[in-house]
Order: structure tokens, then sequence, then C-alpha cells
């Protein structure tokens, strides 16, 4: 094929498989025979690896196939069956899940965000209408508080923000949930200063994600202090996401967090991202939300987007007016300088 | 290591990674870039050849993780929220599943079995015990049938058997479903006379299983009707099921139903079970449930069965009696005739 | 007790018994035995009665005991799992069911609202953007429209806009279920022109709210054509909701529908809550949403309505700012004039 | 109508309505304004006089409307996501709630049980199979035990056997339920030996039965250590059982614990019970299942059966063999002695 013909692919972070020392990891020890359900050797390294890493010594480590299935086992995890999860209305569980988190039982409480991320004040609005509505007994109780990390705009939590809705979470007896499906990618961000043993120090749960960051697929799930949810081997299994050979999912993570390689995994996307942004100023594109991570929104006229889309496959975000859609182009760990070239060209 | 010294495994049939057609495949397409969910290409060439050798041109074809996951969504699917899924008393929906298919709101109800196998009449009686009873609009009813090919005991259903099953399925008007985790060892099973294409025809729904038979993970859904599951897209992603970067598992099918390696692939397995049933004959051990695929069942005295598990990783059924265990062999399409020679002489 | 002194309760439109007249025709049948589960001669009766004031000569007609339940089963028999329910950002199914929608797996997808109402156009919008939307199907598809007549601000839909609203739903294919939790004062409303019929040709479902409308307890679920939900009484019983002595809700029912009771038990809360409405006019109070039917609603300040809280009960609505808060006076079918007198000097 | 010629009806003890003292009490107190939810204060009387019968003076006492209601709620709020209940094969909770269980997410692991009742040995076997399997943990955990006081066959446990099986429960730290659906049929049979406090003492939680004992409807659970569920009157609310007007099931206890009448209220349907058991084995006619409560089981031929049904109408339990068939025979509260006299005539 005439490379310079081919169709460009920037629609997601998911589009490639897996970074080369996963897969050299995963020939090596294709034969060897180990035991099933994460039990093996691998899982257990990487299980090592990730509390060195997160600097918490006693965490719960779990691996997961794909984020919706990890959010709606742990948020299941967390709640009473009566409780439901605080999210912005632009949360991925609120909107992108099929209604997995309803599947098991759970409302998601939508609050106001900005740019995909919500505030201490808010969190804590939404639990003093609870509490104070004299019918709050007749009312969804709120049991924890889902973030992702970066999200889903690409925006990104400053250590400040996310010490501060850690305490209204404390202060108020509910759980917080990071959801790190990109987590590489706010690890990689300038100007980023939440670090993994943050997440560890401030969170009861998070994931730290694979599947876009590097790996062919797998979550892993960190609760920082083991005793959180007991018998959660039962409801990964309980929720069909426990996998059989689960040294695959270990073997990716071993590999993942074998010198370092999550923290700089990010950083290519956000070279490639940085450009894209440098040439759509200098073009005079409209950019919508602005952020230091691997995704970057354009707003263009109909036309415009009809002729882009022959060449570059895009993700649509949604229609700003009658003329005008947000599109988003996402970079990933395996974006080469020359796919960007081409694209950069197309603009 | 000394090989000689080395730990067996025969605890299980998913304990290697995947067949080494697999491997090389993913590894020469690591770094294409395709759409996610199941979209690209290489789904899209499984799930012709899937139609194809299940002489089924119509048939929907959908690429799930693993089989609990795929029992799980399959059966909530096929059902009306209040109907339930007959099953075999030893059925894997009815006693490993952790509860996956109540989780989904559905009572699993429960037939006699031998050996693992329920009968056309076993199922007719089901039906007619609900449809008679007075009270059968107090009570869950019956809208689908469960089967598992080969059965957790390694026994296999005839044609004629399947046949009657699913007469009595369809005169009920009631959904037939067959698990086929280890489908390959029972088409490579000496006397077997099932076919995929008897599957289709039989059948309003069945995976054929990747994760025991040659993938690192992956179970193949087949509605031979199209029309069965409107939406079944979306109740995959509901139920957490649904593979981001699903070309992944098309890869694995793509290569596993190319040029007949799914109907080979269990051949080997069954070759080095049959020497290790012969073995014990020879030796006078008491053999469980003899059947003609993957698995080898057991009796030995707890003394015996000590002594073996410092050497081999087998296992465990349940217990016979006080001074006995049944114990399980599974072997794979990878097992080695080195292990099995081993083994044998262990025994 | 001093009738002066005595406290005053306009918290709600449930705070008393029974007509008197379904309370005589309990009596009167108490010792006789009949068959359980709504299968007795007064079901019968009340059913062929509902079926004739609603035009709706074919209609299935169920009893069930309580609105949250009503509106948990009824969506719960109407959705296929993967679906949603629209509703209004204040429908009583959003707010204060305790999650029971979700309990039983499915989201509530909210939609804005003016005064509790929603409008065809915000309908139509909901369901355009999830069909337009490239991702949908990694969404909640609405399958059906949730509205209460009187909402719960007791404002009430027109013909018009029923019919406009039930012209979308076909046109997309959704249902359309109206609660009823107080339809009697909607019935009775000045201006009023949706009659019983109208809902019968508009609606999928609707219920004929009975506690709140001169019953002890009980709804009566009216599906016009009655092959839209088989088997909703497995459903019913499924969700804790069948009544073993189900006649006890068919005696009040057929009492209810007896020489046009129910066209007319609303009218005396009207007239009571119409003086309050003057009233409150005349001293200059500022009313919340303005309505036709049996709840006020006012806005009062904090000291004046701690003093008020002292000598009558009122519902607590919300804040409105730090000085005031909303607060509602519901009059009933029983509501005494002396009652209003003494709120009225009160106020 | 002829009382000679009219129909009998012994099908069920829950085909009148309500003893009269609560008629009289429900009448007196009809136009009284109370609070909803259970908070009025009949409804805190009726719990006082309960607290005081069970000698739990902590105890929490909650009113819902029927037995699967109260069930799938009682047992949804004890168990934890991935656990279930234990239940005789022939539970109410396994057998004819139209899977009201699974619908919560729970599975019903039956075991076996004779006459309707389990053994502690049965429950302890039950919890250890689960506990030594190696595979447990892919199973669904036990949590809790269920019974029924008396049986769905009318037999009693004796305090030993509660006692034993309390002991097993508590050793192994499942919770023990008993479902008192005739639980007034129970403390009126001659030998009983469990009184209320004893079910204080040894559950976790019981409800005592309303609905087949003297009221219209209604079941009072009792926790007799208030902590055992957190927000339970939100579940009973996400479960739509809560009752607006909760005073309606609060009168009816307080008048059922007025002068113990709950004690006595049994008494005449087992006198009435006991004449048509002497009068069958005077006649010569085969017993089923014999107890000391309020049904008699009687095996009688097909022809026999359809006879009687012409005249009376009896409950079909199952089917004996080809030519014979067990029927019920249940008495109440409210069976007149004239009303026995025709049975034992026909019989």
């Amino acid at each position: 094929m005439n490379r310079e013909t081919e169709r460009l692919y920037f629609a997601s972070d998911y589009m490639e498989g897996a970074h080369p020392a996963i897969m050299q990891k995963l020939l090596e020890t294709n034969l060897e025979k180990t035991v099933g359900y994460g039990l093996d050797a691998y899982s257990e390294s990487a299980r090592a690896k990730i509390r060195e890493a997160c600097q918490a010594p006693e965490a719960m480590v779990h691996f997961l196939v794909g984020g919706t299935q990890t959010n709606a086992t742990v948020i299941d995890a967390l709640l009473k069956s009566y409780q439901g999860v605080i999210s912005a209305r632009t949360g991925h569980v609120s909107v992108h899940e099929a209604g997995a988190i309803e599947f098991g039982g759970h409302k998601v409480l939508t609050i106001e965000e900005k740019e995909g991320k919500v505030t201490a004040e808010g969190v804590k609005q939404c639990l003093m209408e609870y509490w104070k509505d004299d019918n709050h007994e007749h009312m969804v109780m709120p049991g924890m508080v889902y973030l992702s990390q970066p999200t889903e705009y690409g925006t990104i939590y400053s250590l400040d923000e996310l010490e501060d809705i850690s305490s209204v979470c404390r202060e108020n007896g509910v759980y917080l949930y990071v959801d790190g499906a990109r987590l590489a990618y706010a690890l990689a961000a300038p100007g980023n200063d939440v670090t993994l043993p943050d997440l560890a120090r401030y969170c009861d749960a998070f994931y730290i994600g694979g599947t876009k960051c590097g790996a062919l697929f797998g979550e892993a799930v960190v609760f920082p202090n083991p005793k959180t949810v007991p018998h959660f081997f039962t409801i990964v299994k309980q929720h069909g996401a426990l996998l059989a050979k689960g040294r695959i999912a270990g073997i990716q993570f071993d590999t993942l967090f074998t010198d370092g390689l999550y923290d700089k995994i990010g950083e290519n996307a956000i070279r490639m991202a940085d450009q894209v942004r440098a040439a759509l100023r200098a073009k005079g594109y409209e950019q919508g939300i602005e952020n230091p991570t691997n995704q970057v929104f354009l707003i263009v006229e109909n036309d415009r987007q009809a002729q882009l889309a022959r060449q570059v496959e895009l993700a649509f975000m949604e229609r700003v007016d009658a003329q005008h859609v947000m599109m988003r182009i996402a970079t990933s760990w395996a974006t080469s300088q020359a796919d960007i070239d081409r694209l950069i060209a197309l603009l």
C-alpha cells in the first residue's frame, strides 16, 4: 500500500496492539504452564511492582480486562445496594457505558462539571443536598465519588484539587475512586503533579489503564487499603470479569512496570498532540477544550469535516451548532511522526 | 531448571498461552491501526470464516472475552426479565460462575443430569411441571435450556441427543444455548457426530470456546438467526464485555478458523488424554466419569493424592468418601509428550 | 383535645384513611371468602368498571399497592434490559424512589422540564440525540417516556400536549407511560381537558392513583392494549407487588369507580386549595409554581417557616436562597373546611 | 344464597378480610390525619408492643405489605451482593416467589429438607462444602439461612432445632432469618415450644405474618439487633415496599398485639384443622405430611378430586402418581364450624 494515500486513524488511543516489549514477553512465555486467575508468578510480580510504584505496600491489586467492566465491578464492590455514585455529568460511567452501573443496581448521581472536571465544592454540595433534604431517606444515598484522570476531555486534576476532593469524601464517609483509563497520559503531561503514590494516598480505589496505554488490554485495579473490599475476587468472577489465563494481563503489567515504562509510555502521545495543537493554532482552527494530554479537540464546519473524513478518521464529539461540529484527534504511545506530519499537512 | 524435577501442571486446559500461529499473527499486525470494538477487518474476516464453518451464512457472530461473561451476557440477552434458564445441576452456570446469572436477575432452574448431561425427557418434564402447575404464574418461567458441549465432565452429546433436546425446546418455545468452552475437544473426540453446522442448525445460540482451545482468551458467540437478539452489541457493552481492541479477539479467531485449525486443535489433547486413560487402566486406578475428550478423572486415596500433589498439580473435583477424592487431569492442545510421559511415570 | 389548638397537617395528600364508602364496603364484605391475587369477583368488577370509564374494552388492568412499586414494576415490564426511561429531571422516578428503577437495572434519562412538565420537543430532542450520536450503541437506549399527571408540582398536561408527546413516542417506537398517583386531582381541575379515555388512547400504560385519591392504598395499572406486556402477573409477583388478598384493592377501586366517584373525589381538594391560593394572594405571600390542582407552593422566610411549623405541618420542597424556603400545602379529598379556615387564619 | 349449596373455600388461609377488631379500629381512626411511612403514633405503638412481646427492647420493627416482598427486601438487605441464601428445596423463596430473590441479584442455595424442614446438620454441610471447596471463590458464598415457621408443609421447628440451626449460623458468621407468614398458627400449635422471644433470641431477622393471620395485609419485620441493617427504610423504599399510609399497617399490628390477640388468633384454625384431620383418619383417607398447624394434606384419586372440586376449592400441591394427587385444606382464624361441618360431610 502506498503510505502517502493510506487512510489515517486518529479516532482513539486504542487503535494499535501492544508495546513491543509486551509482545516480546508474551512470546517468550507463551508455552509456559501457570495456574490461572491471576495467581501466577507474573501477576504476582506485576502486583509487587505496582505496589512499589504506588508506595502502597499493602495494596490489593487485581487485573481486569476493560474500562467499563472495571468501573462497573469496582463501583458495585464499593457501594451498598442502596447507594449511588457521584460523577461529572460527562463522566464515562454516566454517558458511555450503556447503563453498566445501573445494570448493577446503582444510580449515577450526576453533578456539574467544567471541562470534564468536578470540584470539591460541587461534591460537597451534592452531599449536603442529600443529607439536608427532609426526604433524603426516599432518595439514593451517595456512597462514592467517581473521577477520571485525565478526564474524558483530556484535562487533569491538580494535586490540590485531588486533595480537596479527597478531604470532602473522607469527611463525609464516601469513597473516592479514580478511573485511570488514560492515566499514563496524565502522568506524562507537562504540569501534572499527581503521581501514583498520590492516587494511592488520596483514593480508596483507582485503576491504572492498560488498554489505552500500551497493553493489548487490561486495567490494574488498586485498593491501597486491602481491607476495603473483602472477597473482591468473587465479585470480579460474578461480574464475568475474571480472566482465566490471568497471566496474560499480569505479564503485560509486569512489563509496563519494569524500568518505569508506564511513567514514560505517554510521552510520545503528548509530544505528538502538542505538535497538532501548535499546527491548529498556526492554521487558525478553533480548538475545543484545551488540555495537556493526548486528546485534541477542534471545532470545524460541517463541510470541512466531511472533507477531512475522506482521509482521516477522527472521533465525533458533539454538534456545536447547525454549521459546526467538535471532533477529536487522539494520539497514543504508538503514534508515528510520519502520521502526524501527514495529518498536519491535511489540516 | 532440570526438566526431570520440574513441577507438572495438569490442573486445567488454560495453563499455556496461545497457539504459535496466533502469536505470530498478533506480532505481525501489532502496529497496524484499526477501528475498535470488533468492527475491524480482522474481526470481519473471522466472522466470515466462522459463518462458513457453521454453514450459517446469516449468523450474527460476536467475540467476547471469557466463558462466565459470555454465559451471563447471552443468557441475559435471550431471557425475558421474569424467565430462568434450565441447566444440569452440575452446569457451569449453576455451580461455578459466582452467581453471574443471578446477578443479571435470572434463576438457574436445575434438573437432574447423568455424567453432566441432561436429556430431552428431563427438559420436557421440567417444562411440563412448570406449565401444569396451578401456581406456575408464581414461579420462574423457563425461557431457555443451557447445555455444555463437552460437559463439565468431558462427556459429549450425540447428534441424536442434541436433536431431541432441540425438538423439545422448539415445541415449547424455549431457546437452546450451548456453552462450547471446550468445543474443540468435542469436535476432535472419537465418536463425536455433532459438527459446527449441527450446532448452528439445532441451537438458537452457542459459543465456540477460544480460551481453553488455543487462544490467549476469547469466545465466539454465534446466533445462527441474526434477528434472535436485537442490539446485542449494546447488551455486550452493558455487561462490561466489549473489548476496546476487538481485533485482538478477531485475529485469534481468524487464525483458529484458517485452514481448519479449530477442527484439529483438540486432537493432541485427546491423544494425550487417551494415553493417560490407558495408563490408569493398566495401573489399576479407578477412573471417574469416562469420556472421550480431554479430561481424565481418577479416584485416589487421600494419601496418594497428597503424594501426587507434591509433584503434579491436578484439579480437585469432589470428595468421594472419607478416604477418597476424585481428581482431574486436563490435557490441552499444547500438552507435550514429555510431560505426559513424566505424568504416567509418576502415577 | 381542643380543636382550636390541635396541630394541623397539610404536608401531603395521604394523611387520612379511605373514603367512607370504601370503608363501608370493606366492612360489609369482610368475612366473605374469595380467591386471592385479584382473581376474585370484586376485582373483576372493578376492572370492568375501569375499562368502561376508560372506554378501553380490551384493557388489561392490575391493582398494585403503591406508587414507587407501580412505577418500578411497569417500567421494568415495558423496557428491554438495555433500555432506559426518559423522565423530567424532577420526575418522581428520578428523584424520590430511592433508586427503585435502577434496582431493576434501568437508567432514568432525565430531560429538562418546566414546572414539572416535559415537552414533545424535549422528548424528541432526547431521542434524536441518542440516535444521531455516533456512539449510541455505547449508550443507554431510550425505550419509553415517563410523565406524571398531575406532575410533582401540581401542573397538568393539556390534551394537545399529551397528544404531541404521544405522537413523538409512536413515531419513534418508544412507549408512553403516565404516573397518575394524583390523577383524581387532575381530572377535577378547572381547565383540565385530559380524560381517562384520552389517557387510554394516547398512552401505552398509565396508573390511576388510589393511595392519594381516596383509598387506603392501591394503584390501578391500565394497559389499553392487553398484549403490550405478556405475563405481567408474574412480573408483578417477581417485584413483590402481588397482593395476596387482592380483593382488598379490588373492592376499593370497585367503589371508586361506582357512580363516578373517582371523577368527583378530587373536587373538594381543589376547592380547598383554591381558598388557600386566594388567601395567600390576599395576604401578599409569594407563591411558587402556580397550578390548578391540590398542591399549593409558597415561598416564605426562614423565620416565618419556623413559626408556622409549630402549628401546622407542611412539606419542605427546596431552599430558595439563604433566607427563603419553598413549602408545600397539600389538600385532599378529605380536607375539611374547618381545617382550611384555621390554616388561613394562621397564615 | 342457600348456605347448604354454596361453594366451600379451603384453598388457602388468606380468603377472608381482617379480624373484626382490626376493621373496627380502622373505621374509628379513618379520618384522623397522621404522618406517612410508618412514622405515625399507631405504628410506633405497634412497634412498642411487638418489642415487648418479643422481649427485644432494642428491636427495629418495620411493617411491609406482603410475604414475597418482605423476603426479597430482607434477604437483599442482609446479604452482600455476592452472597446467596440457604433454603430448603421446598422453601417459598425457592419455589413460589417468581424469582424475586434472583431479581435482587442473589442465588437461592437449596438444601435437602424433610417435610419442609432443614436441619442444623444440613446447613452445616452446605457451609462446609462451600468453604472446603478449592473453587469456592468461584461460587456463590452462603450469607444467610432462610427458614419458615411453620414451613410450607405446616410442620414446625422445635426450640432445640431452632437453637441448633442458630448455633451453626453464628459459628459460621451467617445470618438466620425466619419467614413467619403463618407464624400465628405455629404459636398456637399444640406442642410448639418456640415463642416470639425465642425467635428474637435466635434469629437475626424474622417476620410476623399479618396477611395470613388476621390482617388485611401486612408483615412485621423484626431485627432484634437494630444495628443489623443500617438504612433499612431506604432499602424498603428502593424495593417499592414502603407504604405511604403506613398507619394502615401499624393499626393492624397494634390491634393484633393488643391483649395477646396474635398469640390466640391461630387457635381456631388449629381446632378446625384437627377436626378435619380426625375426620380424614376416620374415613380412611391417606394424609400427606402430618403437622400440628392449619394445613391438612390429603392424597386422593383423580376422580375423587374432580368430584370434590365441584363443591369445595382446595389447593393443588403435587401429583403423587398417575392416579393420585396431593391436595391441601387450609383453615384460618376465620374458618367457621358450619363450613367445617359441611366439608367433613362432603369428604
